[in-house]
């Protein structure tokens, strides 16, 4: 089966495209940024893409190590709040040119009204004994920060109120009206130390969650609460199958897979009070399990591009959850490609999906072309910059008739397909080894990169191929040629 | 057109087959290693690819200022020594893990004759004013060297009196009998600072070198100097057309093009006190021109694998012209792809040829199979790994049957082609830019990588297509498969 | 108060001085081993002193993810083994030129008998549910670094049983004859994979320590198990006053400081069958908590000099708990400056006892002088390389007379003492700050070197000074002066 | 002789006192640009101190390689130009922040009227064979720069004509008239390119300065040449004592050793047409020969430091010639300690003067002292920051009341004098070996480093101790002291 587009693009036109691709990026809890392998992952995606903003959980919980207390000499147990991770943790997102995107939770054991827990790592998911003692941590936590990093800047820092209460493992019995009164404790605690401070909620997942949204809103209006943006998340995938450490799910069709983020968006601009709020959507993948191999894929990339060609039209920003594989939800890896959600294998060799970020990230510019498969933006000097991706089950070719001056161009292409950017089959035809040698990992980093090729296109048409699940992103510049006194390529190859 | 070969292989018996590929490489003179950009690029063919020796001229030009001289209180004139850079230039080889085969030569002016120079960078070819200054400055030099880096060290470093005596270009008159005196000269200045040291030339090139290579065994038989090697250099093509600042050239055909050396060969070995002397080529390349375009292209890397998979047969060692472009023999390069010697274009950019030594390199053990288009060498634990070209015009297909055991294999592929490594092709496409940007550069040298492949071999078979003037390295293993628990691949990439 | 003394030192005759000051390490948590801060701290520590062995708790502990359990589709639970952090830490001790000197413990909470824990870190400290068991998981483990690492590597690395069973904090009632059993099954679990591994213990501390100890050497007769060597601990504090996050403790007199590990000795050499075994002192610092103030100052780095100058009389290794603050024993501390046991403080600034082993490091040749406030040993090429300490309450003035050869000497001098290597001070005097900036730290660091300072010696003949606390390492060498041609540096620095 | 002084420091009035002493910094021909060392000891300079602008000769010089030129098919000879060791070198400059100072010179041997070189490096010192190439020359590499590096950036870059044309050496028979010729057509040259360029000279060192400094004004007021600024030279020695291969001075004393630049000052500002025009030195130093070994000593440093306070208060800038001991004016150095200009010494190894630099440049905010021995400014958050020296000949005590509010204080000082921080002397006493191993030059390096000492100041009174020929810093700060619960300094010292 070979498919063939031909799309006439006028390249006067501007198409609709909101390009927040690298507005956020996803992470495992907080304690896990003081890893040296997390650094180095986080690290390459920075080098490579450039995220604006992180956001993960944990924050508050007991390996961060913030929350204290003793008992003095008299007997009297006061609250004592340790930053020393804290510091390490963000002086090493700002190092790398990230600003946290702030979520409020989990519950310090000793402030815990409960026992319940998530996770192989177990964040405690209750109440606090008392609201007095959260603000007051939700406070001098910002102080602190501010402090250390100036007010000016920490403001900037976006803070959302817990993670997915809708979900009884995440919030003890997914009880709405704790959860309202968690968020309007937290929010005007963090009011009370800057009100320039942009508070956001519910920070809910796929599960009644149009009934959450509503009574989110109808809570803040009837309360007054003046949030700042909304929060949820977005996942693509039916139940998955489990078989010893691994999920198998499959995708949602492409025709279905925008119509939660859509309905939220409706619910929000049916009330005059929210129409037009930002949504962040500050949790997205395709499957919603640790250990879903589909990540690792050539398909998952291809996927994730559509995604990130639409995602823009209804939400501020779109964190895909997670930037690497430092993660340990459901315990510790035992293999490389064990399905995790990063776009960084373990090993920092980047996956398929790495790719689809990293190839959005060029996009700036004016789109004159978006498609299913496809979108083109004119940006600064004329350079056309594109990304396409085949999600059709078989090859496609697409061509894009630009109807540029006559003149010598250059197309550039780079391609991840699963013939030459697929480090999940070389690791499978390696024999699926639990432990990378040193000559292994960096055999497979070297196989996770694009293939680069080049055309000269004489009149700035581009016909691109795609192998089935291929991702290729491809940028057309005029050419000033400028050959060197006496130098002829033609002659210099034809010598053989 | 399209050729197919299959080849049986039997992998229990050996086939001759002699890697030097990685004993020595050459370098522009030797004041030039004092560069950023030099180092940078002989760092980079090091940490990949990893010679033994380097080897070029300039050791005693003036750049280096070893040679000075200054008149004392009582007006006699004194000479000095500065060795100043040349601790800086074999600190960093060293550094390097390389080890400097030493050409004496060339004449620093204040001790010349005469005043004929060669290059741009006009270094003196004319004999020493007296012998007794010249051997005084060799033999400071060499004692400066023992002292620093250790006497058992350095006299592992292999000596060679000058370059090209037969050239009226290197050596005033090609002066034969001159050449001889400076030889002797030499020969005994260093064995008096240790006997130890091996000595050889007569370092000649491909004009009337069979005359002057007879003549220089007798003059040593005659004189009872015993030689430790013999040297020549190695260049396999016609005249070059020139055009502006660029040399096009022919190269031989491959019946021919190891002549020559057989002929050295031969005459060394019609003596019997030179019998199965070792030999060097300390100099080889296609062409031997700093301009000729041909060096930049997959042509000369095809043709080169021919080249080191021959060479050794008859000599000890072959030192590709040169590691890199830093380089000045006709004026500084005006573009980052000009035709230069080098295995890396300026910008740090591996050329195809680095492949082929980078690929050689990998030929340690038993070699199994050897023909004109490719080698298979039997690695520790049972691994094969191969190299092949394609200087066959067209297409071309390569089969191996090795007959091993049944059961699964993995081949691993690298592939060098005009397709997906072919730096000199998106340059051109690119415009052909004198000056690279920093983003320029950097996609050059991505695109300068060669693309990596696997597939299963489930009895051991290889395969392996070639497009024109491709190069191929591959890597043939058992796989000891141990999946995880639920791990299945094939289910994990049949979602789409 | 001012004290000299006058040493005459015969250089021709030979003092004993045993100098293992470079042969082993401790380590928090091998869990911590993950992090970032960690392997910089660590890094500095081999770049600037290299050690050979390194030791720690919680190989066995869940942080490490090893011991894993899963019920199959027949409802019947296996182990499993996770090696995926185990990997991640062997491998970065090896790549900084460590071995690990194993612990075998914690237990795994899934494998407890108990609940029993200790630490903020909470290892668990109960015998294992069955020792099958235990034994299963010890030999899964070594059989997989030997795999991985080579069996001929693996087995150097030495393997201590459990961690201080003396005490009831540390194993379950402190039952001895639990830690026996525990003992004898682990022993058999290690030479059942290679007899060639070193199996010791009892790995004691203080308490009660010579009932222990014969208890110990009782039971290995009995049952006729042939260890390979004896560990214990060895502190030097009297009991902690403790206030808010900090200890304060007083020292024991250098009279009396090593009567522990004496004793021991003697117990040990009483046994015809131990008589001679190698004694490892697998922890020592001067205090046994993790807050005791005393560790940062220049007085513990004397202090600690004068014990590397004597403890190599008795024992094979003695570890310094530990190399670094990143340490969770009691928490994660507030300050940089917390008293944690480590040669280096967080942000990587060099505490003074840091420079007490840099500079017995150095020690390595004949020994020619030592007594209670110096040690000098005479090495290649004789060059005198001595390190002094001043414990003595007022300023010391010492003088050793070498009676070397009349000549020209260069006296090297680096000098740590409470002016000019004392970043507590600098700290002190900076407010105490809990979060340092990135100036701060720089400027701690700049501040933590040692002061040096050299001199002409013209007779060989050594004098050094002394500030209470100090602590200096000197260097004496012949001087081949070399003057260039009409250099003269007394005109050169008369010139004001 | 022991010096004390007592100020009284009013910090509520400000003192002029003008800091330009990181506008610039001197440096070797611009072709030693491309050797690693030199960009080693520059990438010291500029990571510590931070210059701006970069200034030296040798921009058209032959190994610059720019002007070249070739004969056509008929016959013609044209130009042509060269800039890839140009582009090379000025994206290392930028690449560590600074921006070239310009200095038109020398002239391409191709282009030059006659065969007159200066220095062991042969720079042509003749005018043009024709003023026509010569314009055409500035043009192409200042339309080459503005093209790679952006028209707004290049612009920025201050061009200056020539260098000491008032000297035989620098410039064929010092004809002034000719020098103007060259003067003006290179103005008009320049601002053809561009009229935003600013263009200054005349360059000119002290020898015949006035005549020339007036002939030039009066040039340029009749020819109507608006030129953007003044440059000239500025060394303070008297005529050296030469001996083998170095050089001794005595430098002027300090009453007399800024006649010249305040003499220029004068006769520029008795000019309407000039009255207030910035003058630049772009060069400056003690001693004017490069093997002048003063320029190692700490001597120098005390006496730049005293120059550096009091140059601003004339000069726009001062430019320190020069950064590095990569320098070739008079051949190769033969040791490291060689007398060389520069702030750094072979081996990256920072000269005492280098502290006098980076001191200063810590000097930023508002004046508040200014004497013969020191500078006190007050910076942001009401940090006093100043630099103090001992030019007195005897020891020196500095004491400064500041009569700051009441509280605690930190008074930081880093000290740089012949006891702490004198290379020179460690390498004297090591035997002045000429060529360094790895570990002496890392030896050297450590010992050049200031001695970092802290004091608490309860009232904010200022005392430092200078030995002969010393440089301090020091930083006083208010202290927020907050000290940890539990934590007490003085407790924790006290345990001996």
């Amino acid at each position: 089966m070979k498919n063939q587009k031909n799309y006439m693009v006028d390249t006067s036109q501007s198409v609709p495209f909101f390009n927040h691709a690298d507005e956020c990026i996803g992470t495992g809890r907080m304690g896990l940024a003081l890893q040296k392998q997390y650094f180095e992952q986080l690290k390459l995606v920075q080098d490579e893409i450039g995220f604006r903003y992180i956001r993960g959980h944990g924050l508050f919980s007991d390996d961060m190590a913030i929350y204290q207390e003793y008992t003095n000499e008299n007997g009297q147990q006061h609250a004592e709040y340790n930053f020393t991770y804290l510091d390490f943790v963000m002086d090493s997102y700002l190092e790398l040119g990230l600003r946290p995107f702030l979520e409020l939770g989990f519950m310090p054991k000793k402030m815990a009204s409960g026992t319940q827990t998530i996770f192989y790592w177990e964040g405690n998911v209750t109440p606090p004994k008392t609201y007095q003692a959260w603000g007051a941590l939700v406070q001098a936590t910002l102080r602190h920060l501010m402090e250390r990093y100036g007010a000016d800047e920490v403001v900037c820092w976006p803070i959302e109120v817990w993670n997915e209460p809708n979900l009884a493992g995440f919030w003890q019995n997914a009880d709405m009206a704790e959860y309202f009164r968690l968020f309007e404790e937290s929010f005007y605690a963090v009011k009370a130390v800057d009100p320039r401070f942009r508070v956001g909620g519910p920070s809910i997942c796929g599960v009644d969650d149009e009934r959450w949204m509503r009574a989110f809103l109808d809570f803040c209006l009837e309360k007054e609460l003046k949030i700042d943006f909304i929060t949820r998340h977005h996942y693509v995938s039916e139940q998955p199958a489990v078989s010893g450490h691994y999920s198998y799910v499959k995708l949602q069709s492409l025709d279905t897979c925008l119509d939660s983020v859509k309905s939220t968006r409706a619910i929000v601009d049916s009330y005059d009070a929210f129409c037009d709020m930002q949504i962040h959507i500050t949790e997205f993948n395709t499957s919603y399990v640790a250990n879903a191999v589909v990540h690792d894929t050539n398909y998952n990339a291809a996927y994730v591009a559509y995604l990130l060609s639409n995602m823009g039209d209804i939400n501020q920003s779109y964190s895909y959850w997670t930037f690497g594989d430092v993660f340990e939800e459901i315990g510790v890896p035992y293999t490389p490609f064990h399905g995790g959600f990063g776009l960084v294998a373990n090993g920092c060799i980047p996956k398929p999906t790495f790719w689809s970020f990293q190839f959005f990230k060029q996009l700036e510019g004016t789109c004159v072309h978006r498609s299913d498969d496809s979108v083109i933006v004119k940006g600064e000097g004329d350079v056309y910059r594109g990304v396409c991706w085949n999600l059709s089950g078989g090859d496609l070719s697409l061509s894009f008739a630009l109807n540029l001056k006559q003149g010598e161009y250059c197309l550039l292409a780079k391609t991840v397909d699963e013939a030459c950017c697929n480090p999940l089959k070389l690791w499978h035809d390696m024999g699926e080894p639990s432990h990378l040698s040193k000559q292994e990992r960096t055999l497979l980093r070297q196989a996770a990169q694009p293939m680069i090729t080049s055309d000269s296109a004489m009149n700035g048409d581009i016909h691109i191929d795609l192998s089935p699940n291929a991702l290729v992103y491809f940028e057309l510049k005029k050419v000033m040629r400028q050959s060197d006194r006496g130098y002829d390529y033609r002659r210099a190859t034809a010598q053989r």
